[in-house]
């Protein structure tokens, strides 16, 4: 069955469109009520491990808005879960990990899952999403990048520098790359096996690449995410997207990847000179700018789109929704893209 | 008198240097047992209030290391503090500030203070401390950025993404504008009587001018580091520090400062590049890679020296030491480049 608006996937393909598709990071999330009554009743893992649940909370954005492309409703942390490492959602606070992985024995408790086994819910979440989208728009699957996944495993929490983390691989760089390998090999595993279930493209969030300078980005993030790309991206469109990583655009265009992400840091300008002017671009206006009155968030994303081009252009945020955005200026958002046209 | 030491201040004015000066931001404070022990027995605001607590933590590490400068022992924060906006230091949590400025009307309680009145202590601390250092070595004298004083000013504590100070300035820049140019005539103030006072140079750290896009960082942060560099240039050279500032290096190079730090994400030839390839350049090793091995981190020295270049260079930290870091590691960093002539 074909697609009733393909533009997300024609975009990754790199073919002309009349204007550039739209989706909004964490779409489907905390700034919409509906999500809001449904986090009442149901904890966190609850919602991401019930495919009714995720399935729900996936389409409650695109009732309200004709967004191009809708994004499973899950969490990065489901990898560490599966492989064996606890994780917990604390109210107010966020991730917890009450046994990182600090040291080689740490580590020996740290398995490989069969996907298939641990992770079948999200599996069934992907089936019971399909049908509810009837060949409306696209479905992205998503997964963390194995260092982004790694600052959590060790530092046990988030952090502003995740100087644990960054500890281990620069006191025991053994051992942060065996850990880097086995997150690497359950993620590639999830991905193909999200992609059998019938996502339409992955995205790979590296959301704490940006605390790595370009060597040890290399070392640590790029050369895993490569791994992925590489093992993926003949049977889907992987996009890339690391927050912070201006610097290594050049380097993620050349793995393969059909679109790279980037933040508002990164004008358009400078993202097209340093990803090398031909991959298709995702991003990038700055979340809290969505606290701008409408006619400015209009203005704003009309420009934005003329500075990035209409083609090879994903319009999107740079980062996620926050929680208080009023659901109007998210409307005034995708609405400006529609108005493009 | 002349300065026994002038590397840093010939740096600055670009002139040739047999090898490049070395200092590390906030070489005074957490990782040396002896400002530990200062700290059991005074609270924060304490030690920078008290001249003679001030200058004792500013001599620490020259001590133990031939730094080719000293810092002003001190904190962001006094400048809030004296235009009326309660600061606490919560230990394990950082700054606190009870009331902080979220409307038009609050900002009806912000004064722009007499500095020589309310910050007299800083003075006393700088005359102290000269006499102190006895002309061996250039003192650093530093402020917040306005839009980093906003950030906590506004957000009332730490932050992830200083949601609710980027809220004030996208949904009611009047009153942003407003707090921003209080700010700047006091830190105007303030800087002009450190010159007085007799420190060599400041520095103007923009902690947080990475969480803003090159338009809105030129609007609410590079507009006011201007207006600060224009009214002290010709006293004294200024160097502006911006932390994830790296598309603003262009603009910030044309400001008239006399040096721009940078930090670990930018790579020395980006930076000479980004900056246009003339103004003095400080930094910028990760603080987090001090956890590799002596060796390791005596290698990383030599090859950013070389990648800076020897002249219009400072070696330092690309952000502040963190407190777990080995002496002996900090140690190894300043050798490095007493080894490099």
């Amino acid at each position: 069955m074909s697609l009733k608006n393909d533009l997300y996937l024609r975009a990754l393909k790199g073919e002309e469109v009349s204007r550039p598709p739209v989706w909004m990071m964490r779409q489907a999330g905390r700034y919409l009520p509906e999500f809001m009554e449904l986090k009442k009743k149901y904890d966190f893992f609850t919602r991401c491990q019930t495919p009714e649940l995720a399935s729900e909370i996936t389409l409650q954005p695109l009732r309200r808005f004709e967004n191009d492309a809708a994004i499973l409703f899950s969490d990065i942390l489901v990898i560490p879960q599966a492989m064996n490492i606890d994780v917990y959602m604390e109210p107010n606070k966020g991730p917890v990990l009450p046994n990182p992985v600090r040291t080689a024995s740490d580590l020996d408790r740290v398995v490989v899952p069969d996907v298939n086994d641990s992770l079948s819910y999200v599996f069934d979440a992907i089936k019971l999403t399909l049908e509810m989208l009837d060949n409306s728009v696209p479905l992205i699957g998503f997964a963390g990048s194995p260092w982004t996944i790694l600052c959590y495993c060790v530092q046990g929490e988030g952090s502003k520098n995740f100087d644990k983390a960054k500890k281990l691989c620069f006191s025991d760089p053994q051992t942060a790359h065996d850990l880097l390998q086995k997150i690497t090999d359950t993620t590639i595993a999830y991905l193909k096996a999200k992609a059998k279930a019938g996502v339409h493209a992955v995205q790979v969030f590296d959301s704490w690449g940006g605390m790595l300078g370009p060597e040890d980005y290399e070392e640590f993030s790029l050369s895993y995410m490569r791994q992925i790309v590489t093992a993926l991206k003949d049977e889907i469109p992987v996009v890339l997207f690391g927050k912070g990583c201006w610097f290594a655009l050049h380097e993620m265009a050349k793995t393969g990847a059909s679109a790279l992400g980037v933040d508002w840091t990164c004008s358009a300008r400078n993202a097209r000179y340093l990803s090398g002017g031909q991959i298709t671009l995702q991003g990038n206006y700055d979340p809290s700018r969505l606290y701008s009155p409408a006619e400015r968030i209009k203005k704003d994303v009309k420009e934005m789109i003329q500075a990035f081009g209409k083609d090879r252009y994903i319009v999107n945020l740079g980062h996620g929704i926050l929680p208080d955005i009023p659901v109007d200026n998210a409307r005034a958002f995708i609405e400006a893209v529609k108005e493009y046209a």
